[in-house]
């Protein structure tokens, strides 16, 4: 479990840096950098929680997540001109926060009793809803909507995991195993510049 | 009340596909397309469910809307250049839908001892926020805000079933008057091509 | 408690206004200028309550917020030329709706035992979530993550407040000397024309 929370931190940590450059990128003040690096990091499981029904959200029950989120965001306004080299690093922490976001949204769901296609929603919404909020924020169409194989890495790795929870698997081994699945998904989709496939529109 | 479930599913059915049609014209990939039908169809009455405090909402207590509104989000997705003689169709169903998820919503305040603009609202929402959200993930000013008696019949209906419920007029026929206002109202809209007054802006 | 809920009642009155102007400015109907009104005059504290999970949120229990928010809207509709006179007196009444919703919803975070940041957090969103939502609406980018001293003002009011809260002073005279701080702040920095500063992106 101690491997989960220190992921869940990596994870935390990486979206709530890709919010913050997204709000300096768009010229935001101070505040509008905070806002956008938060909303990012921890937009995703409050909208679970929300919907599950369990308030105050996560956030509010263990603050770490809101100081972490703050502290980072703030170093990414202060000293974005040295970030570009973190770049590709990024990238990757983006992944593995992908992956880790995911296999909680879904376990949390299980525990919750909920079916599958609301198990695999709310794994995929912990992981993408915050950057979505980030991208609406900014009157951007969520890119995630778009393109890449981004979201659907999460959903294969949600109903992985909801599967795997049916069979005599302990439940450590399917939340590594889900999680990895995502992660590698996603780094195979960044490698091979993967997308889905859209309708052919004229 | 079968016959009220059967109507929600025909209008839950119509709103996906004008959801995730809308998602083909703006040119999104297979996943957006399938979340853009998925939040027209389900999102008001989500939001609605959240604000009553009955959580999990409805779409995660009776899966069917999900399945439903996914399937034909996909169906949407394969074969719209097919639907283009859907088009009238559709917005005859959206029509019965609008006065389907109004009664719904409604009925649900009611039950749940809310006043009266409370309950107009949770009509009015149940029918048009899924629309908003769509609009607004697309980066469009939702379009009931601009034109159209759309969100207004709604309000007729929300109200006058809210009143009707204080007769003694058996429930069950007020909800079919109070929807059959909604679908009156609105095709008569789109026949007459009536519009809500603008304000005089200079 | 009668001086807080009239300037309660104020602040809504003012918010609604801004609101309701909002969505004359750019062209909307009149169901669309009563929603931009009631979202900006009532949708802080009802995504407040939503996340403390005190629902139905407040506007719900007692309905004279929706009231008085539909009909300052109604009148802007109908009245806006001859509102021009009043742009100055509503940044003052806007300054004040500021300093008041901050200090409730900062209190209300407090009696539910939330901690330092959350209380924060809870006060600003009270203060200014309903405009963000007004600014998302019509599709721009949230005024308040761009530009001006706004949302740190209820930054620093919040702050002061939950600290004030620990000392033996009574609640009263700590709610009072918050909200001011608040409004003098803003009255400042429109006076002085104070902006956050922006990362020096290039």
């Amino acid at each position: 479990m101690n491997l989960l929370y220190a992921l869940d931190l990596l994870g935390t940590a990486a979206f709530a840096a890709s919010g913050a450059l997204a709000g300096v990128r768009r010229n935001m003040d101070l505040f509008g950098v905070l806002v956008l690096g938060l909303v990012t990091a921890t937009g995703g499981g409050t909208i679970r929680d929300l919907l599950l029904g369990d308030t105050p959200p996560f956030i509010f029950k263990n603050e770490t997540y809101l100081y972490l989120s703050l502290c980072i965001s703030l170093a990414v306004f202060l000293f974005h001109r040295s970030l570009d080299m973190l770049h590709h690093p990024l990238l990757y922490f983006d992944a593995v926060g992908l992956g880790t976001f995911v296999v909680i949204g879904t376990s949390k769901a299980i525990a919750f009793h909920m079916e599958f296609i609301g198990c695999v929603m709310m794994g995929v919404m912990t992981a993408i809803a915050g950057g979505m909020v980030r991208d609406m924020l900014s009157t951007h169409v969520p890119l995630v909507l778009q393109k890449e194989v981004y979201a659907s890495a999460c959903v294969v790795g949600g109903a992985l995991l909801y599967l795997l929870h049916f069979t005599t698997l302990p439940d450590n081994y399917a939340s590594v195993i889900a999680a990895l699945a995502v992660i590698l998904l996603r780094l195979l989709a960044i490698r091979y510049h993967w997308s889905l496939p859209r309708a052919a529109h004229h």
